[in-house]
């Protein structure tokens, strides 16, 4: 893998042709024409003024082409992080709340560029597959559960299911018909042409990609849709609620304030933000380039995440990242590069500047339909049963993640979905796997004496340990080892064979110390067999071979044979 | 090792003889002549009032002695979990900070008591070697220079450096000359008797044992001289702190306070006080148990400690663990069971009855001395200087827990501690050793390319690595083997030897996955070889094996055998 010091601007620019602006530049409308009303709910979902995500959605991916090393990743407002910005502004109201969103961009962006320049991508390996899939569709679930308030126009609210519900017993009593129509009228529009949009498209006689990215632009008509019927029908009179005036223009550059009791107060959601962006993004960004036999590397792909968050930051929006429906729809518009981003944000600012009227009449109940629509695809259920039926740890940790994004709100889940998963794993290594071993007849390999019938001797135990030895596993063979020796009567010499100890630290070396030294009050010499090159080269940096009450073999088969013939033992075959 | 649903009650009593009752009573004498000043001290710097450290020695020895597996661990107060304590109950004052400490025993003995039951002794690998080192070397700096104060007469106070500093500066003026004599003289004599003490003892004839037992009564020795001086010279009246009235009588039985927002409050204090309680007293006690070739049970002493600490809560004292220098100086009086923890106990409930009037006159000056002396074998330099020539790695978790407790106080340092080590734990795994592989000639085995002159093909990537696949390093792997097969020219198959490999999880399942498919769309077949049993029989588990582009072999050889006559290939050495 390439190291550099600093990253490349405009990793991508070498090979770009002129004649790729076409294909570019067309990816660049249907890209736009998805990213509107995308912009404009995810922001309602976030709490936020419906330009913000406008906003989000032009300046970012500027910065994103400079730095991003993706040819066809779609940055821009993503569902999860607008789940997760709620939650963390929610805390404040008004303005404060706008300036705590544009904080949250900016804390997140330098926590992506400073993750990228000292290579921390390996953070991200906290988030465990299991981790991630309970978050996702945990969190799906309660974006879809919070926005049915838009669409029952009952005003509850609350970060977890028991507030929402408490919430929504309050207020049920002001059901309003109107809204409800329009919802379902949009939910059902967005199914079915998702359902059978492109086909019937495809019977129509278009052809199949065409089809196919045109069945993709069944929000922007249930947008178009439902601003002319409450246009024409006035439904605005009879109580609907719409987005009314947007302002218009491009946004204005500015630098976050610097508040920096705010700032304290929004960095673990801002690191949470980060981790969970640079995860998302860079497996949408893997699979699609994959698809082309390109490559993207995760360090530079922190650089081109964290500028697009600065630039957020910089120009009224709040945290973005790489959004998959969108990548998907650009990639299969034939995106070829970046450029493409670059186009976009020139469309999303004709929008701003030109066409924010024609939005006035568009009803929060659609934007809501919208929002439900697109996260229903993250509820992959099937991961649950595939999780469970593969491994019972993960699913625990898949499921605890879940139950508490539901329970108790997005950001206690994943923390203690990450704490979980440690603890796990600490678990399930902390047991390393013990084999007595003895010798295969007529050969000199040495094999569990469970699985083969081996020779043992009553007075030698052979063990192997099949893991690099460390703190959270040296005292499980400490004293799995020390009890087994010492509930043998007539044993006199423990040798450890070593052949899969990649590496040992120094509570590991304290703990073989300890052994050795219990080992020796007991009467019982300890040896140590096949010790790899680096470790041996590691136990020579301590004092632990002078204390060695035994010796080093190269061979168990070399131990195994002097320590029989020394005590003279005969041979006993065991089972 | 046994399996018990229920711990045992006296687990030492079926081979107790009536015999034993000499020995065990003798120890016993010593024990209490070192615990009474022991218990004083610590309490004062638990800053508690001095009988609650006598309280500490008499019903959790008993109820240690019904529960506990070690034959002569000695428990009661000791400096670091005193340390602790202060820290943690110095947000309260009064009367307050006695029910925090009492509430804190509660707490940590009902946590070593669940941890016991649920079999959770694998939670203390959390606090490593060197974090462990880091934090005794920092504690017993903290705890020499709080008792300063009481030498120096200068109330300064802190929970780490700075603090101190800052405080001591304000008081530098409140110098007392009788205080600093009393107690430099305290010192001199303790270093004194520790250094000679026993060597004098010797060439006054008496054998060798009871002269290295004598030699240890230095801190009772120093008490007495020290009240003595205090009471002829009538220092008290002339500016020097003295002990005064300490309540006599036996504790009061009662329950802890139910005040449910102190025990949130003190929750993690007292998880992390039971965690470094249980590994500082299994350590201690798994040490003495070799010596006689007996062994203890960890999770039996979790019910040892627990209901020690319970004990303790309930009889207006604070927690307790088992102590080192006190344990050690039991073991050499003879101690063969945990009777002589009863006679101790009894010994102290005299002390408490009829002799509480004795330590009127005992200068604080003398207390702070001995604690200094005693803390001062805990500074174990050597350490550092080993872990460093060990392993980088652990150098940087020792240094950061000593610094951090050092600057930021004990709790900072050892939370801070152990999520370094868990941190730098998973950036060493997160980057498995992967090496490719090539035949060596004449033989069916596989071997480092870069070691070993072996066989490769120019088609066909052969890989091993040789660590189990897990969520923190499957996206290393991932992203390596991806990169190397793309970047080379002709490359048509992979093939992953899983030799290593002993178990994976649902992260590296689907790592595998999206590798499978990523190659794929570069066209490469991407294959598996050597696959152990457990992870072929998870593997079946899945849809992988049908979405696998290539096959799984059952050697090394065979999938390169096969793959290279389906190619063709020249068989083509590198070096």
């Amino acid at each position: 893998m390439q190291t550099k010091l600093w990253p490349s601007l405009l990793p991508w620019r070498k090979d770009y042709h002129k004649s790729d602006i076409p294909a570019d530049g067309l990816a660049a409308v249907i890209v736009t024409i998805l990213l509107i009303p995308q912009s404009l709910a995810y922001a309602m979902l976030a709490g936020l003024p419906p330009q913000m995500g406008l906003y989000a959605s032009i300046l970012p991916l500027l910065a994103y082409a400079l730095f991003g090393s993706s040819r066809v990743l779609a940055v821009g407002p993503v569902a999860i992080i607008s789940l997760l910005t709620a939650s963390t502004i929610s805390q404040y109201s008004g303005n404060e709340a706008i300036q705590a969103a544009m904080m949250l961009a900016a804390l997140s962006g330098g926590m992506l560029f400073t993750m990228g320049v000292l290579k921390l991508g390996w953070l991200a390996s906290l988030l465990s597959q299991a981790v991630m899939t309970g978050f996702i569709i945990g969190s799906a679930l309660l974006i879809a559960l919070s926005q049915l308030k838009h669409i029952l126009a009952i005003p509850f609210s609350g970060h977890n299911l028991p507030e929402m519900f408490s919430s929504f017993l309050q207020h049920q009593y002001a059901f309003n018909d109107l809204t409800l129509w329009v919802g379902l009228g949009s939910l059902i529009l967005l199914i079915l042409s998702r359902r059978f949009g492109s086909a019937l498209l495809k019977q129509l006689g278009l052809s199949e990609k065409t089809s196919n990215l045109l069945g993709k632009a069944g929000p922007i008509v249930a947008v178009v849709v439902a601003i002319l019927v409450v246009r024409f029908f006035k439904l605005d009179t009879m109580g609907l609620s719409i987005v009314a005036d947007i302002p218009g223009g491009l946004p204005a550059l500015q630098l976050p304030t610097t508040h920096w009791q705010m700032a304290q107060d929004l960095l673990p959601a801002a690191f949470m933000i980060s981790l969970i962006g640079f995860v998302e993004s860079v497996s949408v960004a893997q699979s699609l380039a994959a698809k082309r036999r390109q490559r993207i590397e995760p360090d530079q792909e922190f650089l081109g995440l964290g500028a697009a968050n600065v630039a957020a930051a910089c120009s009224g929006g709040y945290p973005v990242t790489g959004g998959f429906a969108r990548s998907v729809v650009s990639f299969d518009a034939g995106a070829v590069s970046p450029m493409t981003g670059i186009f976009t944000a020139i469309g999303i600012s004709i929008t701003c500047l030109f066409l924010t009227p024609l939005f006035y009449y568009l009803p929060h109940a659609t934007l809501a339909a919208t929002i439900i629509v697109a996260v229903s695809s993250l509820l992959e259920w099937h991961a649950l049963r595939d999780t469970w039926r593969f491994s019972k740890i993960d699913f625990i940790a898949l499921l605890t993640t879940l139950l508490l994004v539901l329970l108790q709100g997005v950001e206690a889940g994943i923390f203690a979905g990450v704490g979980i998963s440690l603890a796990l794993h600490l678990w399930k290594t902390s047991r390393p796997h013990i084999a007595e071993v003895g010798l295969m007849p007529g050969t000199q390999h040495f094999r569990n004496k469970d699985r083969h019938n081996v020779i043992c001797s009553g007075a030698v135990l052979s063990a192997r340990v099949d893991e690099s030895l460390y703190f959270a596993n040296i005292r499980y063979l400490e004293d799995k080892l020390y009890a087994e020796a010492i509930s043998r009567e007539g044993i006199e010499h423990v040798v450890l064979m070593c052949s899969a100890i990649n590496s040992i630290d120094y509570s590991a070396l304290e703990g073989l110390e300890s052994l050795n030294l219990r080992l020796k009050h007991a009467g019982i010499q300890f040896h140590l067999s096949e010790v790899k090159g680096p470790v041996m080269d590691q136990l020579k940096r301590s004092r632990f071979l002078e204390d060695l009450s035994g010796q080093v073999f190269l061979s168990q088969y070399q131990a195994f044979n002097q320590l029989c013939n020394e005590l003279d033992a005969t041979l006993t075959p065991r089972i």
